[in-house]
């Protein structure tokens, strides 16, 4: 960057379960420079850090920038963030804890930085940019191996007191349903997420019922990704595709719970799962919430497929560090 | 009122399905006169609203005052509102819809008039004055013949565009449950409403599993009100407690939901029910929640009765029109 120009930047970051991104944007929200690394696991906290610092610091001199030439950094992490000390509070997969990122990243870099969950930051770049542009109140739903949800009310993140909030994938959907990784029963993930999927898709195809599941990928859950259930059923897998409907029928009735609280006026779906089946999804969801909430919500709300797919968590970082720290 | 008098006062009033209230406050939110009529059933809107500006104007009468020495009436009304035109949506137990409630009493009264939902009008005097004061996010359940609810979030009512919204009795709790009033089964209201809870309660009765409750009020639904069922649960009958206890239980989960995606620090518990038999209620309420909400957010909330019983109502809706016409 030429030292004359006085122009300075968002980056969004996104730490995902394997891998991390840093984007640097211009004022147009399009992307100057990235960085991807993969998110080593059975590294520790301290040197999990180091490498998204790294990682910033490798994408800001692909931008031929210093962190002088940020504004600040927005991070999207999983797990609940406690986002006004910048915590990211617990991440299992990599048994952090308790970890001051923003402390950390900002010293280090010496420019300001915000956490946020990462749905929190996929759903506020639809509200920016994407299919919920500007809405008064919008839900995002992103359904992959599990299930997370976000709430903009008027242009801000929903949130509780300490800690992020929003978490649709574990609210109860289904009475003594199945063990979800959370520890209770029938939450929305443990139906509706690409894993409860497809061990009733393997189960299915090990039953003789969807022939070309079976053999296209076999029983092996990693294999049944959201594409190799898309493919069986456009070649005639009827059991995988009520399958998918039925799971849809659950997300339905965790948005007519969102829709009877809170009242939002679009639902965006995204993730793995919709992006590869949005016409079954989006108008079975529609349809199921459509018939459990109240009468008075009925048709007050519209549901949509995400339009920023993978990239709406590092952007929504970059947006939500705009909004907080300007 | 002295005429020479020029402190102007706030009103507020509850439109309920068989009574309705008009309270005159004074600075410290202390009644000065209130007026009480029925509700008739069988009546127009027409002749609904004007009995509403009877009530106002016999209450300004009782504090000698005219509607000169208001600064504004809020209106708390049962059902759907919409509150940015003052629009009672639908009030199926009096056959009333779309009355332009706030534009007809304004008219007639020439001061300014704030409608809101009942409930969402007890929560806020909860959230002002009550139980939940100051709270940065509070819920508040109100559990009589039916459950109706509210969300004080960031000083205002969560609501949705067009509609008032946390209409947590009609969220979903049991799969395939019980039919409820609004056409949906397993609603938390087809489970845990007096009337819900009295029609248990009659069959155990019945059967002879309640001795007590039995001889007090038979088996007759409305005789089994919530200070009967807590006289049997006095004098031994296990099985009634157990019905509640259940009922507690699943409001519980759907204080979760509301935990898992609102965060609210305080949860009021409201209502005859609740009134009636705290001790029980308000314990496993919250034990059933903690239980069921992510680990996260365990502990992260309290459970408390609430503390304006009758008024609260009235006195929010005051209160609100005070926030809102101030």
């Amino acid at each position: 960057m030429a030292n004359g120009d006085k122009t300075k930047h968002w980056m969004g970051f996104d730490l995902g379960g394997t891998k991390m991104l840093a984007q640097v944007y211009d004022d147009d929200w399009k992307v100057i420079a990235k960085e991807r690394k993969r998110t080593k696991p059975g590294t520790t906290a301290k040197q999990g850090v180091d490498r998204i610092i790294d990682t910033i610091k490798d994408a800001l001199k692909k931008a031929d920038m210093t962190s002088e030439d940020l504004k600040g950094i927005g991070i999207g992490c999983p797990g609940p963030i406690d986002m006004d000390n910048g915590l990211l509070l617990d991440l299992p997969n990599l048994g952090w804890e308790a970890v001051p990122l923003q402390d950390q990243v900002s010293k280090e870099l010496g420019c300001p930085v915000a956490v946020l969950n990462d749905v929190d930051a996929g759903t506020y770049a639809e509200y920016r940019v994407g299919a919920a542009k500007g809405a008064r109140c919008a839900i995002g739903i992103f359904a992959g191996t599990g299930i997370g949800g976000g709430c903009i009310y008027r242009g801000e993140i929903l949130r509780g007191a300490k800690v992020s909030a929003f978490e649709i994938g574990h609210i109860q959907v289904m009475s003594n349903g199945p063990r979800c990784g959370c520890g209770q029963r029938g939450c929305l993930e443990s139906v509706a997420s690409r894993l409860a999927i497809a061990a009733q898709a393997a189960r299915t195809a090990y039953r003789g019922d969807a022939p070309h599941l079976l053999e296209n990928c076999g029983v092996d859950l990693s294999k049944i990704r959201s594409g190799a259930l898309s493919s069986s059923i456009a070649e005639g897998d009827i059991a995988i595709e009520e399958i998918i409907l039925e799971a849809a029928r659950y997300i339905g009735i965790a948005v007519a719970t969102s829709v009877n609280l809170i009242g939002p006026e679009v639902v965006v779906l995204g993730g793995g799962l919709v992006e590869a089946m949005p016409d079954l999804f989006v108008p079975q969801v529609l349809r199921s919430a459509n018939k459990r909430v109240m009468p008075a919500y009925r048709d007050s709300f519209k549901v949509v497929p995400a339009k920023l797919e993978d990239d709406a968590g590092v952007l929504g970082a970059a947006l939500w560090a705009e909004h907080r720290l300007s």
